[in-house]
């Protein structure tokens, strides 16, 4: 089985998701963070070597107050739900904004050198920006290129989604909502996977 | 209707075709030349300001010596078809290298300054690499952001396609391989891109 080593994640959908579920917009993103824990298990079992979560962009905190407060606290709460999981955890974006939680500062240091057995390499964006990360000389650079990006919620582009990393990266859309993931949904994503051609743009 | 203004153009599936059509791999791309430019009358229906498209990449360049032949030439040709029609055209992509042909040269400086009536700005990338482009600060730089992207083929991504200018683009996939373009495909992909909303990452 060809298994893709990074694979990108795009959990987009939960503000739709709270709207039909008859709750308030920023209610949405507490329930991503259950499918959030769900998915990375999920992908331990393949053997993925490295998983990136799209947290949110700087752009994303021009939303209504209510709505930035709603989804840097999930984002808080999922790096701390991942980090107790065998993981090498490292949190990317702009430290130097007013919108990067302190409490994910810790987590912007990591050192991979020494990764332990069975341990997968995590990345989670918060506040990043495609132009902060291009224009301070690629900030991402530790992380690797992606093989294949997940997108939940039904939109086929990539959003500012790291675009060094997504190249060659096979884009998989899931017409579902971020909050409605389901471990079948990756398992058909990584089924698609086999059937595309690695050429690197040779 | 929402008109896109600028649309990226992968034309990809011309050594698929041939290879189903009973012909060499190299002999496919001769076949997407009048795709290209019924595609770009169709596009100047519509009202469609800005064009881009996928040529070669220096990544293409690796390959075998006979489809190098065969892929720069129907760029060449491609390009002297198109510079016949009501268009300001920019060819871009790294001149310094062996692999870009001399017979386009002319067509890398391009004053936008002064478009004429009716024109519609064209660009086509031709021995264009991802990595020549950021690494020489981004010399698209005259490529303004895509709103679409438009694949043949079946491959659902950019194969560092512009990777600046196509960060927010809505990317549309048709199955059907880039010689057998029928206008109805470039139709359909407006009426999807209606569909899409435009946030921004806002």
């Amino acid at each position: 089985m060809r298994i893709p080593k990074h694979i990108g994640v795009i959990p987009d959908g939960n503000r739709r998701w709270a709207k039909s579920n008859g709750l308030n917009k920023e209610q949405g993103y507490g329930y991503g963070l259950d499918p959030g824990l769900r998915l990375l298990r999920e992908a331990m079992k393949f053997g993925i070597e490295e998983i990136t979560y799209y947290g949110f962009t700087v752009d994303n905190c021009k939303r209504p107050k209510e709505q930035f407060e709603a989804f840097s606290a999930a984002c808080v709460a999922a790096v701390k739900i991942i980090a107790n999981e065998n993981v090498s955890l490292l949190v990317i974006g702009d430290t130097s904004s007013a919108c990067f939680p302190k409490e994910l500062l810790q987590y912007t240091k990591c050192d991979r050198s020494n990764l332990k057995e069975g341990q997968i390499k995590v990345n989670f964006l918060v506040n990043y920006g495609w132009e902060w990360d291009l224009k301070n000389g690629v900030k991402s650079k530790e992380i690797s290129r992606m093989n294949m990006i997940i997108r939940w919620g039904g939109m086929c582009r990539l959003s500012g989604f790291l675009p060094i990393q997504s190249v060659y990266a096979d884009l998989y859309i899931i017409k579902n909502l971020w909050p409605d993931f389901k471990e079948d949904q990756f398992d058909d994503a990584i089924a698609w996977y086999q059937e595309q051609d690695v050429t690197l743009g040779g």
